[in-house]
């Protein structure tokens, strides 16, 4: 085989570096915490985006840009907001470098010091809600439905490929209503076209729910989360919806005279989800052989690989190929034909593999002459020979079964992964052994939800929004529940 | 009229202003020099994105993700780079905010200083080329070719939005390649994808050509320009395309083992346009009624207008507008039937005008007892009455037609405005009272050019690609000339 993983029974977290790098998804750069991504991992977040982006629109958003610099002094307006941010960002003080031999070549120059520093968005909440000001007058002028592509700036200390990383790729969504109730119904929606896109295109099986004041994003009266659960059981939050109330019109000034003749202020939204989903993705399905991507997302649906001695033979074998491409490309479906001559069909088959196509065919003499191919699911690593007679058809319905296949295998394991817990001990035990999500019953306090942080370093991932009700006691610390909530370490 | 502009014969600068703001494309932010692209701009924005990525794509190009910051350091090892941008760049020094109530609330926290400053990436040669130096050993890993889709900042001291900006969206295209001819060859490749974007979905005509040594690009060996000529006579860089040779390949020390297995130096390119295109393609068409797009370009290509008095005849109105909007969907027109109530036809009327949508249907009663329809087109604003039988079909030749047309004034005005001059004082009368491109000869010095550009504030704004070689005297110097260039007062 041409490259090799750790194992994920050795060691997940080496395997998952390990496989980013040699599928050629990203690499650190040179800056710290910042990372490439690499072409082919790009070609995924483009599919990742193209249908994100499609699905906003469907649902009324609309796209602008605004600036990558917020003054420092934005930041102090919404005081949950400057905590929660203010330790990890990136300040740009000065606008000028220049040279100075004596110094070493090139330097800051100390007479281009700006005025007010400012700060590279960690999010844009306070300089959108500073242009909104102006946007909005009127009831007329509401809802402002709109989302914004960018890449954002938090500085993190402990970074890792994708997951997490000092500059990252995302999409915001920054909603303003003219009710309370619009405000919350666009969250929830949103919430839900996160948990769809994650669900039906990257095959990740989704608990949609609330999270614990706690783990609120830093200005919101609510914090809806769509919970991932990765093969080594720790849970990966993929997505958040924010419900901000009134905080950010308050802080900005932002009102509307409303259908009375009233002024009001406005009531907001957020949501985003970004580059992170990539290791959602990497992490959920790929195996010791590299990656598994779903159809959907998979820049390569289909790789062809001749097989053959005599040079002569590529001919004949290119000939019905290019047949299968033409159908194959007719359908919608991306397909590579590699024919390259500098590499064994071996390592090819090794290489995409590590690459996550999902269906690969290879041809040679013999298939040309029983009219056959072979056709092996990167998915179950099963192969079959079937005749090249509809086989664009059969590949087309074989696409949606590996799409299929890999949710569900997701969805079996996190249903494994799920376990109901009623003392301490079992929680701790299932923690250790087992992992996943523990569903467990919690006294609602954030002083309890500390104390099993500090001494398990798990955390309440949400409360489901499908969620039964029952009476029962919190494991911890024995006081009155009426429904249980979701633990787990996590990413 | 709902909206009124300044007369581009009064001021076209406060025009031009007055029309970005008024078409709702883009205004100024709160951070000094960079703007806010609004919806209705960057869905104009993202038409052009699309189309280029596309060409992009068809050449072989993929897009990756490179850091937005570089290391000081970086800059200071391609000499003539550094010199080019380091006047003008934003500096990263701290990673970290913290409260201090005495002086004054949130501010820069001194204990978190960077080693290293950062900047903000005005380009991205250096981070990239660092990076290739990992990707690159062989011949086999040439051509690399890839494109980057980012937002860069460049200190500018005067703004004008989307012209000149402190941040701004583009494209950067880095490729690498084994042999000098191979990477001119990509450098001409890319400026012909960017005149044919030009020409074909913007309707703006340019000229090709080399720049002087003066104008080139920081670190280039040569670079090409597509040039394009607004109605006020001047000139507007829109798109440039460098051939790099090894500087950047040396200054990162990035080689490759040839065929012959011996070391070399990569050749290099690099190329852009950027959220520049978009003040070109406003200025190059628009009039004192607001926008004209090409409907090529225009996120919404058809607008429908219905005309009522009473509330009851809307409904009948709407039943035939909705077959003409199925019909023009069916045909990928993209189409608008507004009608919202709490405006007046003449008002959105104006207001469409305003925003350049190329055709505008209104209908009413006697239209649909008539079973016509009348057609508004934006360019000419010309108005026709046709049978509502076959409008789908109308429409679509009509906007193939606009397309056209609004190129074909742009290239009869630009073919008007370009000037042969053989005397000095012929030449400063041109620029003084005609503007446009003069073609003079010159004698071939950055001493001349920069005597001429001090005098006049003229610069050469190319040396066409395709250019007549001709015996002359230089207009300035009266030396001898075997061309004529093409000088121009510029944005």
């Amino acid at each position: 085989m041409a490259k090799e993983l750790t194992p994920r029974s050795e060691n997940y977290s080496q395997w998952y570096q390990d496989l980013v790098i040699k599928a050629d998804l990203a690499e650190s750069s040179a800056v710290r915490g910042c990372m490439v991504i690499k072409p082919y991992g790009y070609a995924i977040w483009e599919k990742m985006q193209g249908e994100l982006d499609r699905m906003f629109k469907e649902t009324g958003h609309v796209n602008a840009y605004f600036p990558l610099f917020i003054p420092k002094s934005f930041f102090s307006k919404e005081a949950d907001h400057v905590e929660g941010f203010a330790k990890e960002c990136a300040v740009v003080t000065h606008y000028r470098l220049k040279n100075d031999e004596e110094n070493g070549g090139v330097v800051v120059d100390p007479a281009a010091k700006l005025e007010e520093e400012l700060i590279v968005r960690p999010t844009s909440e306070t300089i959108i809600w500073n242009t909104y000001r102006n946007w909005i007058q009127s009831h007329r002028d509401l809802p402002l439905l709109i989302n914004q592509w960018a890449n954002v700036v938090r500085w993190e200390m402990r970074t890792r490929l994708f997951l997490r990383t000092a500059e990252f790729l995302w999409q915001e969504g920054h909603t303003a209503h003219a009710t309370k109730q619009e405000a919350i119904d666009e969250t929830v929606k949103m919430i839900n076209v996160y948990a769809n896109f994650a669900e039906n295109f990257m095959a990740v099986p989704v608990i949609k729910g609330v999270k614990t004041a706690n783990e609120r994003f830093a200005g919101a009266l609510d914090t809806y989360t769509i919970e991932a659960l990765m093969q080594d059981g720790k849970a990966l939050q993929s997505g958040t919806s924010h419900f901000l109330g009134q905080n950010f019109a308050k802080a900005f000034d932002v009102k509307f005279t409303n259908k009375e003749g009233r002024e009001e202020y406005v009531w907001a939204t957020s949501w985003g989800v970004s580059t992170r989903l990539m290791g959602a993705l990497i992490m959920a399905h790929s195996d010791d052989n590299g990656l598994v991507l779903p159809p959907k997302l998979a820049p390569i649906q289909v790789v062809i690989v001749p097989i053959y001695k005599k040079t002569e033979q590529l001919g004949a074998i290119s000939e019905k190929v290019n047949e299968i491409v033409a159908a194959l490309k007719q359908k919608g479906i991306s397909v590579k034909f590699d024919d390259s001559d500098n590499k064994k069909p071996g390592w090819k088959f090794a290489e995409y593999e590590m690459k996550g196509v999902p269906v690969r065919l290879a041809m040679g003499p013999r298939d040309l002459e029983n009219g056959t191919v072979e056709i092996a699911r990167r998915d179950t690593l099963e192969k079959n020979i079937v005749p090249i007679e509809g086989v664009s058809e059969y590949i087309e319905k074989l696409l949606d079964e590996i799409q299929q296949n890999i949710f569900q295998k997701a969805f079996d394991f996190r249903s494994h992964m799920i376990t109901k817990v009623d003392t301490w001990e079992e929680f701790k035990d299932v923690l250790k052994n087992k992992g996943g999500f523990i569903s467990a019953h919690w006294d609602g306090t954030t002083e309890t939800e500390e104390k099993i942080k500090s001494e398990t370093k798990a955390t309440i991932r949400c409360i489901p929004l499908e969620n039964e009700q029952e009476e029962g006691k919190c494991v911890y610390s024995g006081k009155p529940s009426t429904q249980r909530v979701l633990f787990a370490l996590a990413y």
